[in-house]
């Protein structure tokens, strides 16, 4: 891309500003529409696939075994701390490629706009993704958008797909996690959800609250590449660990423990979930993952993961201890008590992602 | 799958009926989440990549090209004569990937439910988007639920991605459309729009118009295997098919002459028009394409389309005539006039897939 975009990217271009608010003939697939899509979308991801213009995207493949993948991001407030539901519905559809052990290749993007979404905004949106898309090496192909009238969404929908090429020989999958695996977790838990709720909340923390949200592909590559079994990995999103964990160990049939001090959780998002009365287990994050491998390769997993710059606070955090058919989750809290995580009935925090 | 599952599906699963509703804790990634996927997601769908229950799915490919398509629907009302918006969802994702040369192998549904929407209503949606898939020949393979509170969408709006493996040895694009090339048209337009309409102004006609919404690869797979040189393909969705050919006539920069004679709209389609003051040419369907052709290979590929019953319809609507920098496309009008077709500024009719 040619330095002169950078300009172009400061602010949304001449033919929208008559627009200030997106209307709904920007949904009807009319010239205005086309407008939309040649001043804010298509330049944003540029790419050869995305310039056919065509109903889908086509590449070749040589062989491999592909990942494929699905979210749509619904978070409140649109941009937030440290992110926005752009740099969300980029980052989360890449976890969970990197998660089945795939390099993230591909997205497509689907936008569901409210009649009345001011067109800044949706630019700023845009723009954060395009960013967020570059730092992780994917590239937008396809893509579609809709508009709905004022007060039949929120604002703004994101759907991301994904396709990824599988890099590792065996599946990833709660099906591999066996007795004697060791769970490993990349950072400190809690961050996006507080961060999000602070700003529904209106509370005004000492130091501000961001996001973790975050790519986690690349660290997954480093660990595949230099050959640690990876039995399972997971991404810590709605529900937090807790329910991430619990997911895994009922699928596996397996008792999962955790040490309660080797979860970090930052003084500021304690602080915070206190005062919101949250469980920073159960609290969503979305730069955070799991991965179970097997005792012997643990270190070296922990040793890449600590190298890495969004690994740095990365801990042993549990083990899986036995078969158990009905799958368990325990806590062996600081005090020395041991406890039963569950999964909640709903959630804490509603629209997190 | 065993022939029990067909009185399964005659009414929703009993720990359902205790939620009347979709609650905001459906969305929570907890235990509704799970019952809502275990209970109307997963047994509709089922098939071993989804039953990995993981964050994406796995396939492998033998080295083919792919296509990749993605389209968020936000139809209103969500069930309709003739489809809902589930039907839609996975028959306009097929169609996509069969206007690529693709066959449309795996999908993905993403659904962000409204607080409040009648588990009845979601059941329904999801049966018809088991027929509807099973009738395709494709899979729901990966998929992902969001639900957002009362108020803040409009019952249910689903995004669908989907894989194909394509068939055509050259892309099917724009850029291949050349003058003297001729229109196929796969049978008569209107009907979808048309149907949506109806409902929602609450007219009876004497008979029932009913959506066009079908899945169109099979057609397109026939005239591959027949050798029939595809140049492009497109379906006729919103903006209807003048906004189709505007779109192709630009990107190719060519004039397309078209012979309204071999437009067809039914009687009730045409009343219907005139009383709501739309032009069918502009109004959506769901289950119609455009295929250009060279002219040697028209006859043989339209013989191909009537012999199949979602083709019985089609004609040789007309050709494409010089080349032509800004695009056009020209209408030939029953009593011997010629006007331009443009593309409209908005669309006659708002969230109608």
């Amino acid at each position: 891309m040619s330095s002169g975009n950078s300009d172009f990217a400061l602010h949304c271009p001449l033919p929208l500003r008559d627009y200030p608010f997106v209307t709904l003939a920007h949904g009807g697939g009319g010239s205005l529409t086309n407008q939309l899509l040649e001043n804010v979308f298509w330049p944003a991801f540029q790419n050869p696939m995305l310039a056919e213009r065509h109903d889908g995207a086509t590449f070749p493949t040589d062989g491999k075994t592909l990942a494929f993948t699905t979210d749509s991001y619904v978070v409140r407030p649109l941009i937030f701390p440290g992110g926005t539901i752009g740099t969300l519905a980029i980052n989360g559809t890449v976890n969970d490629l990197a998660m089945c052990g795939a390099r993230p290749k591909y997205l497509s993007a689907g936008f569901i706009m409210e009649e009345g979404l001011p067109m800044e905004t949706l630019w700023q949106i845009v723009q954060s993704m395009k960013k967020a898309a570059q730092l992780a090496g994917v590239q937008v192909v396809t893509g579609d958008t809709k508009v709905v009238d004022k007060g039949k969404a929120d604002g703004l929908f994101i759907n991301t797909s994904g396709i990824g090429v599988v890099e590792v020989s065996h599946p990833v999958s709660p099906r591999n996690v066996n007795p004697g695996d060791k769970v490993i977790l990349s950072g400190d838990v809690g961050r996006h959800g507080v961060a999000i709720m602070a700003v529904r909340e209106g509370l005004d923390f000492e130091s501000k609250i961001e996001t973790d949200c975050a790519p986690l592909a690349d660290m997954v590559m480093q660990l595949i590449e230099a050959g640690v079994s990876l039995h399972c990995l997971r991404d810590l999103t709605r529900g937090g660990m807790a329910t991430a964990l619990v997911e895994i160990a009922r699928s596996a049939k397996v008792r999962i423990h955790i040490d309660e001090r080797q979860v970090p959780v930052t003084e500021e998002v304690r602080g915070a979930c206190e005062m919101l009365g949250l469980d920073p287990l159960y609290v969503a994050n979305e730069g955070r993952f799991v991965a179970f491998v097997p005792a012997a390769e643990a270190e070296h997993a922990l040793s890449i993961l600590r190298a890495h710059p969004l690994g740095r606070g990365a801990t042993l955090a549990g083990e899986v201890v036995e078969r158990d058919d009905r799958g368990a989750v325990t806590l062996g809290s600081v005090i020395g008590s041991t406890r039963i995580l569950d999964m909640l009935t709903g959630e804490q925090l509603p629209r997190i992602c």
